[in-house]
């Protein structure tokens, strides 16, 4: 048995610093690097597919909403085609990091409220999978467990990614309780990765509602931008390793 | 003998529209396409992109300041390693899309007050150089005619090209007289068409100070964004022509 | 009888021009500025407040989405609390160059999307309203004709102008009919003019749907970006004063 | 004996957080608040207003460059009507927070390059003076001791307060020694402390080449965006009171 672990990264801008990229570097196989729409900019582009290679992570690029104010967490009505350009030109600008730093880029994630539309509009989701593939059909599409974008990657001909995500609930339709909502969230490290645990083995997990629900798992995400980030990451790969799952990217 | 006609096109941005883009590829070689930071944008690059391919005219990247409301005319204060990153990731933006629409990107030529700093600042040009080898070293790089950007560009193993303005007037020394000096520009486009073939068939060009000076010339830039940018484009061109002047890019 | 007619001007950015400012203000007695977040600059702003005093035109803030690439034209989420802040915050600006100029701001209209998003939700429709009111009591309001917005203004105790379109096709319930419709404009100005007469003198007009319904009417809104702006301008202003309506800010 | 105790506070940006802004307003008398341009944004901007006007701080606008990613530190070659252009800008937007949360707007201090650059070029400074003075005649101008910007004050009929640095080095001539360079800072807060008293003490202040300079002082800078922000803030805070120096806004 075998997990992939990936975190968001790169996601400070000029002065202003999130993230402890360099250490949540050590516990994770692929890294999601913003593209300097809603977080990042060139010379954190940079200095973190640098970092990422340094340490075997595999790169991917991780596109949003033009939104830094945001962070690309607010909705914003663009039409497919403005969500196909968006996509094509942020994985455009770290594939350049990654050629320049003598590595290649490996996987594409949205990020934010695009990941979540992304999620179940299939027409935004084809916009996605198709700016992947036309410009490098071997990327790897990674997405929500089961969503639309899944669907609409496998349809589109990519090779696809199922995320789950250890800290967050799930309704029993399989979709994410919002972050607007109290119980959204799962706090304690431990717990996150029994859970998570439960997942790999079994292929369920119980969402709010009671239900015991499937769950397609490839990757786990950890979040690399909250205050626990680093326990959750320590908590994830030690109970992950005792329990002889292996590491590794997809 | 030839010549390489280029001009900088895809500057507009979201319903903000400049140039005559489609009509001046009918008379261009090469086009540098704005890749967002000073003018242009996702959509606008793809269009662009794709408009050029379908004429057979080989694409470039024309990286720029961060400043669309300057649109790059305004130097900015950056270190030779800010002007890498945003060298790396402005060409990766366009590369991405001339991969998408199934062609690849043949030269990049820095826009507006990165190509006139880039122009004398050796550390500047060599960032600037750096960025392109980095990304990909057989583009080409387009850069003021006989500058510290050639130069460095030639130190760092890339191939160049030296441009040279049929409409803009030049020192003894071989720089461009300001935009704001009222002799700056040649406005008729016979005038300029004769100077231009001067300068190919000579190797010289008088400067305003009445000096003849030799000016290095493998293309020459065309004005996309002023008034009579289409005159010139057709004037150049009828020109060149009846002259026996072979129009091929780089 | 008398009505107001307004503008959205000042919509241009660094090089980019967009409408005929100088000619509208002709015919105009209401501009609405763009306050630099979808549209307009600090330069522009000044010239644009600077030109509609000389023309004794009353001056209001144009306030829209942080979206310059949309034009303020895509939906963005932002919370009541958001849209709160970025009202109070544009509104200032433009006042800071009315009072520059020594004139004083007069109105308030919200552009786009936000405009479009006010006329339906009243949470962010006492969002703009309270900003307005916190800014300064004695803006007046300007809002679609009996829509949320306005029903906001009043509830808060602003004074406000009932906007009617002359160009713009209705639907029953009193909304327009959305630009994406091919039904939404009326491309004849003198076909517009005769609406708005009748608007006027009846306080009528008829939905696509083929409704007589009841239409406030303070003020009239002419666009200033689109091909045809002017003639409308010229033809309502004519229409209007043989009619005998005088034409006169709120 | 007294002195004003001024800082740069309001500096986020969306979710990225910068500087102690609720403690440090505990220690000083007057905020400098960020506009939006190379820090802040509306949001941010209401609830520091809020904020300084709870603890009794007097409220400045803290305008910059236009340059969120370099946090307006690197230098833009703007025209003296772009600078005026958006001095008022920014002067606004900041106004209408203070008018919307019942207070007033006390002072402008230019940030980072902007008040670097208009220290040392009197037809900048006048943009800035003119601008501050076109909006309300009655705010202070903050400007570097003795430099351009006050002199360029004084001339337009402002009032202003002289702005010296406790924990900066100062060359022969007045100015400040460079931030890249290794001397610029004086990390330990006492030093600081002691330097600050002597200053308003005696008036004078000794640069490193090693010279008694006059330095008028009126407000002394506390930085609120670095680590020690707190520690510098204390420690003069309690031996300016120890000295019998009263704190006290201008």
């Amino acid at each position: 048995m075998k997990i992939d672990l990936n975190a968001d990264i790169g996601e400070s801008y000029g002065v202003y610093k999130i993230g402890a990229d360099e250490q949540i570097l050590e516990y994770i196989t692929s890294a999601n690097i913003a593209c300097g729409f809603h977080a990042g900019d060139p010379s954190i582009m940079r200095r973190t597919v640098h970092m990422a290679l340094e340490k075997g992570v595999a790169i991917g690029a991780h596109p949003g909403f033009p939104d830094l104010h945001g962070f690309g967490r607010r909705f914003m009505q663009l039409s497919p085609e403005e969500v196909y350009d968006l996509t094509v030109y942020q994985i455009g600008a770290l594939q350049a990091f990654a050629q320049a730093e003598g590595g290649r880029l490996h996987h594409v994630k949205p990020h934010g409220a695009l990941y979540n539309i992304a999620a179940a509009d299939s027409e935004l989701a084809d916009s996605i999978c198709r700016a992947i593939y036309d410009v490098d059909q071997k990327l790897i599409l990674y997405g929500l467990s089961g969503s639309e974008l899944i669907k609409s990657g496998q349809r589109i001909g990519l090779k696809v990614a199922n995320e789950a995500y250890s800290d967050r609930h799930y309704h029993s339709d399989g979709s994410l309780v919002s972050r607007s909502d109290g119980r959204s969230m799962i706090k304690n490290a431990d717990d996150a990765a029994d859970r998570l645990l439960k997942m790999i083995q079994s292929g369920k997990v119980t969402s709010v509602e009671g239900d015991e629900i499937p769950v397609a798992i490839d990757t786990v995400c950890l979040h690399g931008d909250n205050q626990d980030a680093l326990t959750f990451a320590q908590t994830l790969h030690r109970k992950l390793n005792e329990s002889g799952i292996r590491l590794q990217t997809i």
